[in-house]
């Protein structure tokens, strides 16, 4: 076998990924054994019935051949409506390329605004693809870290310390895995370290429909920041659609054009009965958004209440996403020997911070991705874990 | 806006895509113009019901989560056992990555083979994606041209010749847009070759359901090459089902490995109910793909008979592939002002040779893609139109 290229060898780094956890109990429960899981950023609900009546019924009316590759033009227009109403400036159809999935948007945004070698600046904790589609466009990621203490808002000193000679700067508000909702001063302090040293920003608002606290400021209406903003944006998050994955980049025109280039060259479009069905999705107004996030408001309140006071249990303030990051460094653990012990001793999977990046050791990630009744259980558990320690 | 990466910039090259006449003849069709549209490679027919009932069956029983990011087992095993049953060796699913469509996998296979700078060789005429697809991972295409007097198959001595210091060697048969089947002793060239200068071969066979003279030979088959070919297999030419962007890549399991970490930074994944249905498509069996190729091999005959002795009209032995190569280098006219010409006057759209690469001018590709009767019609008035010049 010739040797693959250096670039797909050394994508995860280290080669750690830090999901053995997540392995681990997913095998725990291929083996029949009962865990409570709360790893990933899956809602406990399947995609609405309605949606899928409309993708079968745009498949049967032959919408089944090859779709324009940047998008068809209604869902473009749909997704710069949605886009227009929360930035509160016009974007049109040549302003957003669809995409399969946010995944594919961000390793699209990365390719436009990175070459070979480039350094490509990320916030530490991190969503865990982050730095690999970083390496994928063969970039540089530097990750400049964000403190629990600071409730994981960037650190503006160290992002301006980061930022001479780089191309790139990935922020994600409200952000997994901490919960953080980017404040005003944290955007008016990104959008000048951008304009100074000219960055491409690359904007991960999947989560804009889940936010408990404050609001969310998307960064592209910050002003000077429309013409250096690539905003992610998907309907997985906001209209539990995971798996059909559909996404978004929205932009300036002349770099969208770029990427609608790139995508005829990456993955040819995707398919026209999903983005039918995104359409109808997305006519469902900012109600049916809301349905889908209020089970994990209802969730933070249950996690909030039964770690309210504990002595080594804090949350770090849950302001937005499926997510709560709770400190566990006063229990003298790693993130990493606590939520091994907590699914032995009890049954129940979270993410270590580790897994996140460095600034999120000594953390847990907990999804707010089960039931109600069953999600208070494996809070209960894991105060229980916490209290014998 | 801050500069574009020169990668994403330069995507296309000369910036001239050879497709002018493809988006004329769709203006004309949107204005309500009637036209014989012979272009793209998009069968007549769409995706069979039955398809389309399993993947709703599938996606209201909930597959609509994030999928198994290689594929789900069941479907790589599939495709597993159609490998295995075409090249007379066993694959298992650890050989197999599911894609969302062709071009992904084509985009992927290139990511492992090559790293920024190096060389990527293919043959001249190609499909009109694969210089683009070898620069969006910052290698450089270089063509080799076949001859049409060959019957475009590949000149080994120009091979042997560009080889020195390149990475791979991307080739496709059945061919788009020639019609070309490889023979064997194309393919014991090429497995020479790549031996003698370990080359990744990047086989694109997405066309194997399509030969209509001869027979397909999977280049992984040909002795010594399975550890250094990448195949790349898609359901849309074989089941109608180009819209549903599902195919794979197939190769040694140690890159295999590596291109699922690819595609956890790069798509996440197929949506799963796309996955039930391929993998329904495929337990359809050879009859199924057998009955979606007919047609194409019927209007074939219809072409070479209308054709036949035509003093300014040679078609290149079409083997396989839902098109015919016609040389119509005896009308004095380059491919593109023939197919300009043609449309005009006769309002039938097919494609100049020049908008595959350089060894195809003086000739126009004709998809095999409308009914029997109207295409019997479009070659009627392309004859018309050459007897007229």
């Amino acid at each position: 076998m010739p040797a693959p290229s250096t670039r797909i060898a050394t994508l995860t780094g280290d080669g750690d990924d830090g999901w053995s956890l997540f392995y681990r109990a997913r095998a725990m429960i291929a083996a029949g054994e009962e865990v409570l899981e709360l790893t990933i950023g899956e809602h406990d609900v399947r995609t609405a019935p309605d949606i899928l009546d409309e993708m079968h019924r745009a498949a049967r009316a032959g919408h089944t051949g090859y779709a324009a590759v940047p998008g068809m033009a209604a869902l473009r227009r749909a997704v710069a409506a949605r886009l227009s109403a929360s930035h509160g400036r016009a974007y049109g159809p040549e302003n957003v390329l669809i995409t399969p999935g946010g995944q594919a948007a961000l390793f699209a945004a990365h390719h436009a605004a990175c070459d070979e070698g480039d350094r490509a600046l990320l916030i530490d904790p991190y969503y865990a693809t982050y730095p690999g589609t970083i390496r994928a466009v063969g970039a540089v990621p530097v990750p400049v870290a964000a403190r629990s203490e600071d409730g994981f808002q960037p650190d503006l000193t160290a992002l301006a310390a980061a930022a001479p000679g780089a191309r790139s700067l990935l922020i994600n508000s409200p952000n997994n895995p901490t919960g953080a909702v980017y404040s005003e001063a944290s955007l008016a302090g990104i959008a000048a370290i951008a304009e100074a040293h000219d960055l491409w920003v690359i904007s991960d608002e999947v989560y804009d429909s889940q936010v408990w606290a404050g609001r969310h400021i998307p960064t592209a209406s910050v002003p000077g920041m429309a013409a250096r903003t690539l905003t992610v944006g998907s309907l997985s998050k906001s209209h539990a659609m995971t798996g059909s994955r559909l996404g978004w980049l929205a932009g300036p025109a002349e770099v969208i054009a770029h990427l609608v280039t790139l995508a005829t060259h990456t993955t040819y479009g995707v398919p026209g009965y999903i983005q039918e069905a995104g359409l109808y999705a997305l006519g469902l107004g900012p109600e049916a958004e809301a349905a889908v996030a209020a089970p994990f408001l209802r969730r933070r309140a249950i996690l909030l209440d039964r770690i309210a006071g504990h002595p080594r249990l804090r949350a770090v303030p849950p302001d937005g996403a499926m997510y709560v990051m709770l400190d566990i460094r006063a229990t003298g653990l790693s993130g990493a020997a606590f939520a091994a012990g907590l699914l032995d001793a009890e049954r129940v999977a979270v993410m270590p911070g580790e897994s996140f990046g460095r600034a999120a050791a000594g953390h847990l990630r907990v999804a707010l991705t089960l039931p109600d009744d069953r999600f208070a259980e494996a809070v209960d558990r894991l105060v229980r874990y916490a209290d014998g320690l």
